[in-house]
């Protein structure tokens, strides 16, 4: 057994994103695993003490270990049931089709560092519960919102009444740079690294930019989402 | 053959980079290897004719760019000449000891996005020539000022006079969020992955911090450099 898209949980691996997991969701943790190798420090020691308190199993994974955690070598890890949230009414984050897992995690967790704590993602996009989500989110996805939508129509349904900015290249948009910064809870709309938003979701909102010199095409998505929170943010 | 870090040349991977080597760097391109399996398109043709018209060798490279492309299939790329550049009188970004490549080539390609040319590099660090991280660059790296320091003693030898945002955890800290804009240049300097900016720099100018909440450690260096990238850039 190893992990699988298709699985019902999915691991956090290292003893960060063990300890986030515990903290903030330990309802649904399932199991911890720990290598023959881990090497049991003080913190160590109170992650597992934590683990058993809460009648979480602790047990031998070594090799397990070693097929989730590949190159990395990871000797501590916690499986957890995936999960799906409802948004509160303060403000998201909307990533459409985003397909690099690093990227995700990165943005999931600076979203969580400026208080932004809705995610939601339009499919197709990454797998948001894969353990290198998890880990570049350095356990963050634990204390977030997270929803997943199978289409921008499904986000719509639910979401049509919070004003969006979508960050895309259209002629008329305005500049985030001169852009204040509302009162209202609002939702921060990015498209996919390589192709960004598609034109046709140009009324559902308004068309913003990040100014930048014509010497690069464009930001880095993972870039462009943190400075929008930076810009936005009330911290 | 393939690439070393000893090398006096490095390669630029793909099209986008090729091109950006060649726009910003002619002289410094030795040779251009093609793919038996590059399609040569309308774009490639250009670039293949102002690569000859600048007398670069163009030549069959299948086997080289399967070493030095690995799992990414790359058809086309650039050897280049590894190169040293004197900083300008403007607004520099300094890091100190990076580790991860990926994270240096998106800083790279923020830096010139906001119109800070200067990037100066602390050793240790990254080989700041590695293909992956000119290609992680997107190709910026040809359009700025690189300099390379054996230490942070040789890199205030020569530039003791610019003032120094020095961004790094310290309880006299100034918030980045608080802090205006100088009209004078200024360097923006940046501490490794894991560890930070050492606390012995601190005297060397003004340490700053980006708010965040207490809910995550730290920002990801290339989030925080392209938030302060964004903070000051008058674009």
């Amino acid at each position: 057994m190893s992990y699988k898209k298709e699985n019902n949980t999915s691991f956090a691996l290292g003893a960060y994103a063990v300890c986030e997991a515990l903290r903030a969701m330990p309802n649904l943790v399932r199991r911890i695993y720990t290598s023959r190798e881990l090497v049991v420090t003080d913190e160590i020691s109170a992650i597992l003490a934590t683990a058993r308190k809460s009648n979480i199993v602790v047990e031998d994974g070594t090799k397990l270990l070693k097929r989730v955690g590949g190159k990395d070598n990871i000797y501590l890890m916690a499986e957890f049931d995936k999960f799906s949230d409802t948004f509160d009414h303060s403000d998201q984050i909307v990533l459409h089709n985003p397909s690099d897992m690093g990227n995700v995690g990165t943005i999931l967790r600076t979203a969580l560092g400026f208080g932004v704590k809705n995610v939601a993602f339009i499919k197709p996009c990454v797998d948001v519960f894969n353990p290198r989500v998890v880990r570049a989110s350095q356990g963050a996805i634990f204390s977030l919102n997270i929803r997943v939508f199978d289409s921008w129509e499904d986000y719509l349904a639910e979401n049509a009444q919070i004003p969006k900015y979508l960050f895309m290249l259209d002629r008329n948009a305005q500049i985030l740079q001169k852009t204040p910064c509302p009162s209202t809870p609002k939702a921060l709309v990015f498209g996919n690294e390589a192709t960004g938003l598609p034109a046709s979701l140009k009324s559902c909102g308004i068309p913003t930019i990040i100014q930048h010199s014509t010497e690069i095409d464009s930001l880095n998505l993972g870039v462009a989402v943190s400075i929008a929170l930076y810009h936005f943010s009330k911290i």
